[in-house]
């Protein structure tokens, strides 16, 4: 068997996804600045904003170089994108964070499984947009002290964690049926088994939420 | 008469001032993307706003060199710019790129009269974070652009920025009248005349306007 060729428009198809999700991350996670608690956290949620904008500006370069207007390969992703953070809109800062945990690492996860099907430079451009682990931390840390303000609150973000993720898996599921290639590349032909990719996904997922003290 | 020495508060005050402004410029760009007309535009302001963010982080940092926390000298301007910002909600695309232009110069313009009232690395430090003049540019670029498609938008922006301009004097008169070591920096005892001050920012405000096709 020959080596796996990265289809060209695929490849596009993957690079505005990823750069549209950063680019609605960023403006998400800035407009939740607002719900934090005091400036030190405010400040802190729009550090972890302008990141992504710098992921973007990466991609949106790339697909420039590759012939692909950046707004092109994004177009197909602003309906689904847009879906999963309309009916994910947080109510407070402990759902901010919350989001922003699970919504990266889930979206890191993702982009490591996927930048195997990749050739350079497309491989190492999609491993180097993922976020840092500081991030992560500081999200757990928030939401280990909100839990420990009053322990209710475990249960409901748990709830909530469960509902980002499903949102997630719901508004992807739509992606998947709509863009063939994509998911082909992602599925390497046949060489990738889809649900196990989803089921590798989440089982990451649980073992996070453990981290952070809350429940699947 | 001896040279005039800066006064540590009143330094730790006007760091308070920008860095906080630099905050809220960026929470208020990133949130008004979302009325950009298209995806290339949408990311071209989320990349002006995530500048502000690196601006932000540089004054914070020499906040914290002072030993004053950030938000201990952020702390008595948000009510003031939040006010502003509260009273100069864009409506549509023209008045964002309008308001991020007429904020932008306007806070330079201050910037650059202040910066001689500092001793370094406070000097060199207010003069970096001047922004960048392809973001204003664009903004021009984008008012052009809407005044040619539609002639009577220039009475409409025109009327927008007047109106940004007033609130924004307005805020200022309240910041100065509580902050009197503030006040007195800029003032630099008696040798600076602050309604001369804000003569000049407004002459360059109107030059601006005629620049961009707009009246005062």
């Amino acid at each position: 068997m020959s080596a796996p060729t990265t289809p060209g428009p695929a490849v596009a198809d993957l690079l505005g996804l990823v750069a549209f999700g950063e680019l609605l991350a960023f403006e998400r996670m800035a407009a939740d600045a607002r719900l934090a608690p005091d400036l030190h956290r405010r400040a802190a949620l729009s550090q972890m904003a302008a990141a992504e904008i710098g992921n973007y500006r990466r991609l949106a370069d790339r697909l420039t170089a590759l012939g692909v207007p950046p707004e092109e390969a994004m177009t197909p992703y602003v309906q689904p994108l847009q879906a999963y953070h309309d009916s994910t809109e947080p109510r407070d800062w402990a759902e901010v964070v919350t989001k922003a945990y699970v919504g990266d690492a889930i979206t890191d996860d993702f982009l490591r499984e996927i930048a195997d099907a990749l050739d350079e430079p497309d491989r190492a451009l999609v491993l180097d947009v993922l976020h840092d682990s500081r991030y992560a931390e500081f999200a757990v840390a928030e939401i280990r002290v909100a839990v420990a303000d009053d322990p209710r609150v475990a249960g409901r973000l748990s709830m909530w964690a469960r509902r980002l993720v499903g949102e997630a898996l719901s508004q992807a599921g739509r992606v998947a049926a709509e863009r063939a290639a994509l998911t082909a590349l992602i599925a390497r032909g046949d060489r990738v088994d889809v649900p196990g990719l989803f089921g590798r996904l989440t089982a990451a997922h649980t073992a996070r939420m453990a981290v952070a003290g809350l429940n699947n």
